[in-house]
């Protein structure tokens, strides 16, 4: 089954929560996942590149367990990490270990510790407090305790990887989030980052359009599993779709 | 313009953040203001009364002031409070005051401190996190930074003091909230609490029903300000009413 969580709160050891993004992350059926967080009122110095974060992986990146109690482990290792890309100082590198608490209200609360002075030295704990919503909806719709995800709802996984260029594109619902690195880059005009979602059957509207090259995201999403997508002379690879 | 919050988060002290309860408070244009905390998953001891609290007031009991901030103050001196109707140990007594942030993700949130021990004693902090949410709509809709309140949403209130029984009644757009006391009661024997939400024109789906003398909540909430509406032998009054 799909998700897509819009974030409500994020707390860093000891500082007040706070949300200063519109922080969307979504995961395929086959677990395919994508966060995209863009300031909602960059600062100044945050308008050349209005995002907190952006990270993504194909589902080798993510591995998943239970634990004994309701809540479940994942341990990232982000196959796409901006902070990472971009040689920014103190970012964490390597597996973040993550654990996942479904509240009685259908919040899900996520609590990990990072270790952006290196592995060696101390980490910082981190809480977010994620939102589930209706991925089938154009709007944020809250999923709660009555409400379900739509277990066929769309998803989709495309992949690009050549010379150049690797992307990642992860369509469920109504909701696209893409991102694109230029290979070798590593200033923000290498990054590239998606968000649509799908107002009328096949009409999307643009959310977020970030970088040079954007013109290599498509504009439409559906087709079959193994079927090519190009656009911008660039070429995608579906690799999962349930269409 | 009302108001409709969920409550996404509750902490208190220096406990860690949860949400047990599916809380909605609502208040009319005029300043009428109801909030329902039910339990979501109520433990046994929690089955008979299965809220964590429920208040309300008219207008005058609320009083709120800009700050020089982005804040604003509201000072509760609550009308209907189940803690002190039912005289709950550890109760705070009298005005709470409470600050109120809008933060850039559209999430609204309250500190505040009250004084369970005696004005007398030390407090305990407390910190809510709220979303609001469409009124206008029978499902729980985000409201936004792209995505704003109805200023004509449907804005009623009604309050019935007699004798034997003192209420209100909170009507904003799809969402009816009411609170119910019969005096000198003062056990759970006394309490009537109402949710409902108008799933077609005229046609209410009651969500939350509690208490002995429930039937003296009406069905239906449309009607003149200065009208009369009677239900289970009980007259409540339209204080406000934009229909």
């Amino acid at each position: 089954m799909v998700s897509i969580n819009k974030r409500l709160t994020f707390q860093v050891a000891t500082n007040p929560a706070d949300e200063r993004t519109l922080t969307l992350s979504s995961t395929t059926n086959k677990g395919h996942f994508i966060s995209l967080r863009p300031f909602v009122r960059p600062t100044e110095s945050e308008k050349d590149f209005p995002y907190e974060w952006a990270f993504a992986g194909t589902s080798s990146h993510a591995k998943s367990s239970a634990t004994d109690g309701d809540s479940i482990t994942i341990d990232f290792n982000f196959q796409f990490d901006t902070n990472v890309y971009l040689n920014k100082e103190n970012t964490h590198r390597g597996e973040v270990h993550t654990l996942w608490t479904t509240w009685e209200s259908g919040c899900v609360e996520e609590r990990g510790k990072v270790f952006p002075f290196g592995a060696e030295n101390e980490g910082v704990d981190f809480f977010e407090l994620w939102q589930p919503i209706d991925a089938t909806r154009d709007e944020f719709v809250i999923l709660g305790n009555e409400s379900e995800q739509d277990p066929n709802a769309r998803s989709i996984a495309l992949t690009l990887n050549n010379g150049e260029f690797e992307g990642l594109i992860v369509v469920v619902g109504k909701w696209a989030q893409g991102i694109l690195f230029k290979k070798n880059d590593h200033t923000t005009k290498g990054v590239n980052i998606l968000r649509a979602v799908e107002k009328q059957k096949g009409q999307w509207q643009t959310l977020l359009k970030y970088g040079a090259d954007f013109d290599k995201f498509p504009v439409k999403f559906e087709a079959e599993e193994g079927a090519s997508v190009v656009a911008g002379n660039a070429t995608w690879e579906v690799i999962e779709s349930n269409v």
